[in-house]
């Protein structure tokens, strides 16, 4: 089946998306982002305005070397000529047409006020600019697509000008007319109302792209497929300016599980949730775990009313399988959830507790004791290897431990006369008892949790060499009671791994190296106990 | 005009949404909480499940006694009586009757499959539970809603069932019968005939419930008021389990700004981006900068495009004037900023460049510097004041130095044999000259940068008295470089008071510590500078 063809899904993560506050992306980040998208199997990815932005024309030139993509054919975004000038003999035009990418994708203004006031120029210049554009890169053999810039705005202005934009670029030669909602004002009724009206009244393939400024980017793309589009614009993660472009996600999850409508190619959407997540990595924004469809919280369960029912039948409380997006149910510790929630955690971790009144009464104490913690501020929801420690506490009486630590400390210092920009160093010195020695070792680092980890694993190391294996793969700081500044409590989580699986503890404190320190200190004992039973 | 007669907006924040994932509110939380809610002018507050959750027991009790509410009325929560108990001997009813609370809030099973697998009995018992739960508390002088759940998931498995669920309710007397899409799965198209059938087969009046598992909850919010609803429930920030609820703010602006449908007393929409950050405080889940209406970016521009047509026309790149929800429009500095932004932000911030040679030659050198400085981890986004002195260094020649750091450093350590949950001490010593004094100070704290700033405010307090004032009141740390684990680049953001403004500043560094450091200088630096023009 022709995808490419039949319906258009169309990334703009690397042009539209990279617009977010906060969000910078280097050559090589886009270029990884686009092996994501790639497997994801998106039709079209919009790499960015080559010639306008050194990056973005560096990206063009490395991706026709370096991208091998399966799925995915490169756009290239650009304006319209100038004003004036003809189209062979504007050098915008001519990146556009020279960037290796085999589609250009041309951003027109459609809205009357835009073309006068931000343009500055006269309706009938602006008509021949997208006329000329379109025919001079039609000419050279480019597939051309339009970006209706304000069409909706523009549309509700001057409705003929709006149309009569959309009929130029079409008669042209432009393959797809995309209607942005630019300024993101638009609800579903009203989308599908233009849409319905721009494909009855013109006849053009109609293209859609949201922003989420009024909470409905993905209900408004909805729409607009349902009113005819046949070509969807959006972003990983819904990154983008503003509120946000259209999550692609969602939107291709809500066509294809929703609405059997298949968008992607087969199988591909059960990669969602690591595509999203990898991509996540490479922006360095945290997903966001309320994210629907790959949110980490997406299929989490808490309440205890619910808990007791999962037992019972897990498609009770879920609207459909987390596998068909590659996500997972999870359950959480929680001080909402009741003893059913820690029972049902409890057995998740491979602790098979009874109905006996011994078990009962464990389950008990968990219970309190994870209330209490949680007033603290420790969080057990994604520190599965720190409950792991403590359940196992109060099932033997006493916590695993595998060493001693007599004290501790960490120095920071700079230079004599540092200026900014020239790094601090750190220096930690551990005392501890492993296997009835003594040792006292010193480490550096980069920083003082670096120093202190590199100190604990190598004193640690001489009496369990399997620790050479462990690595500190994450580290997360919160400051949990915000507004306090400096003197707030912090939480720290930390990521470990073996090398095969990875785990995850909790540390809580006013100072945070100390809070640092006691989740290192639970993420090795939780793998030397896990390589010891 | 009695908005709770015609239309209701429902709060359920202190209910469902704190089921979210790491979202743990306390009593005090609560109430400060609907306190916020209240000066949002929403009608009804759903404030728990009294009687089956002891925090919210307390609750009420004291928000009978404490809160004074000028708009809302409070709903308890709570389920219809068990299977094979009379209403008036069952003790969780007699909590919700004696509650305080004007409203009460009654779920109810709608789904036949839950009634049979979750709640095991049979569907005429559940039948008779909604009668007799609602007829014996309207006998008893309660208002009572009920929240049919599961229901969209039921009406398509059991249509009859389910409409007779809100037949039986509505005849014994529940006044609202709100339709709950409780696994989220639902579509603004499904949800529009489902409410349109549900108002013509039985007349009752609908309520809306939704959840944003398809990134739709807003929307379908709006569908089901479109096809008659006149009650909408929804939660801050959209909290809520999983993907969340649909979020209250985004509703009722759309309700009011898009839709000319008046729904809270006049003028208290203006509050919404205020109350949305301060119960973000309360709750300490940093407020979504993406988030529609309320956002910190929902009216940032940062395109270079755009940048130099807000010079002409803000309207032409907002939806809306900010105003109407409190928000503001902002311009970011940023690598992707061209000249424009540059300029139109450092008038912002007071400086009038012109169009001189000289003018020209510091925006190109500023522009190229803050590039650079956002390819090691800088930004600048949030940091005006890093921004500020950077820019006046750049106009001046030399950074703005109210005195010279020869030397700093901070020693944590724990007691001897320290055991978890003994805090560990910090202590830094910096050496420093001041109005040509040398200081070397020593400070205490809970942290490194606690004790650091200590340190660094008592030697500088020494020359400026006036730094006495100052005080750090937020700080933020952010792994820049995520997935090298300690080694990982950092970036720290200090918020500095000086009791009647605040200002932001950036530190970066593979050293925590030394980011920290950066900051706190430039924090104080643009203090004194401040005093001292």
């Amino acid at each position: 089946m022709d995808l490419q063809g039949s319906f258009h899904v169309y990334d703009t993560t690397l042009r539209d998306g990279a617009q977010q506050e906060g969000l910078n992306l280097s050559v090589a980040d886009k270029l990884a982002i686009a092996r994501q998208l790639d497997g994801l199997g998106v039709g079209f990815i919009e790499g960015g305005w080559p010639g306008a932005n050194p990056k973005d024309t560096e990206f063009f030139r490395r991706a026709s070397e370096e991208l091998d993509l399966r799925h995915a054919r490169l756009a290239a975004f650009g304006a319209t000529r100038r004003a004036g000038v003809a189209a062979a003999d504007d050098p915008l035009v001519a990146a556009l047409r020279d960037s290796g990418a085999s589609v250009v994708t041309l951003v027109a203004k459609s809205h009357d006020r835009h073309v006068e006031l931000a343009l500055r120029t006269t309706l009938e210049e602006n008509l021949a600019m997208v006329r000329d554009t379109v025919t001079h890169l039609r000419e050279e053999g480019q597939t051309v697509f339009l970006d209706a810039e304000h069409f909706f705005d523009g549309y509700r202005d001057n409705r003929d000008y709006a149309l009569e934009v959309l009929r130029t670029a079409y008669g042209a030669g432009a393959e797809v007319l995309a209607l942005c909602d630019t300024n993101g004002g638009m609800l579903p009724g009203w989308v599908s109302d233009v849409v319905h009206d721009v494909i009855e009244t013109t006849g053009v393939r109609v293209g859609i792209h949201c922003h989420n400024d009024t909470g409905c980017a993905v209900a408004n793309t909805l729409a607009a497929v349902d009113a005819g589009a046949t070509h969807v614009q959006g972003t990983i993660n819904g990154y983008g300016e503003r509120t946000g472009n259209a999550d692609l996600v969602s939107v291709v999850a809500n066509l294809e599980l929703k609405l059997d409508k298949q968008v992607l190619p087969a199988g591909l959407l059960g990669e969602a949730t690591r595509i999203a997540h990898a991509v996540a990595e490479v922006t360095n924004f945290p997903p966001a775990s309320r994210q629907p469809y790959v949110g980490t919280s997406a299929f989490t369960h808490k309440a205890g009313l619910h808990a007791s029912a999962i037992k019972v039948d897990p498609n009770l409380y879920q609207h459909m399988d987390p596998v068909g997006v590659g996500n997972d149910m999870r359950l959480l510790v929680s001080d909402m959830a009741g003893r059913a929630s820690i029972q049902l955690k409890s057995r998740e971790l491979g602790f098979d507790l009874t109905d006996s009144a011994e078990d009962r009464e464990l389950v008990t104490r968990v219970t309190e004791r994870v209330k209490a913690m949680e007033q603290e501020g420790y969080t057990f929801e994604a520190a599965d290897a720190s409950f792991e420690l403590l359940l196992v506490e109060e099932a033997e009486g006493v916590r695993p431990a595998y060493f001693d630590v007599e004290s501790w400390r960490v120095i920071t210092e700079t230079l004599t006369h540092a200026r900014p920009g020239e790094e601090a160093v750190s220096e930690a010195t551990v005392k501890l008892k492993a296997e009835d020695v003594r040792y006292v070792v010193t480490g550096e680092g980069n920083g003082p949790v670096n120093a202190l980890d590199a100190a604990l694993r190598t004193a640690i190391g001489q009496a369990f060499p399997e620790v050479a294996k462990f690595e500190l793969i994450d580290y997360k700081v919160r400051i949990v009671d915000q507004g306090h500044g400096t003197d707030a409590i912090t939480r720290v989580l930390i990521e470990t791994s073996d090398g095969e699986s990875s785990w995850v503890t909790v540390g809580v404190g006013h100072n945070v190296i100390e809070a640092s320190w006691e989740a290192l200190i639970d993420g090795l004992t939780f793998g030397l106990r896990r390589h010891h039973r």
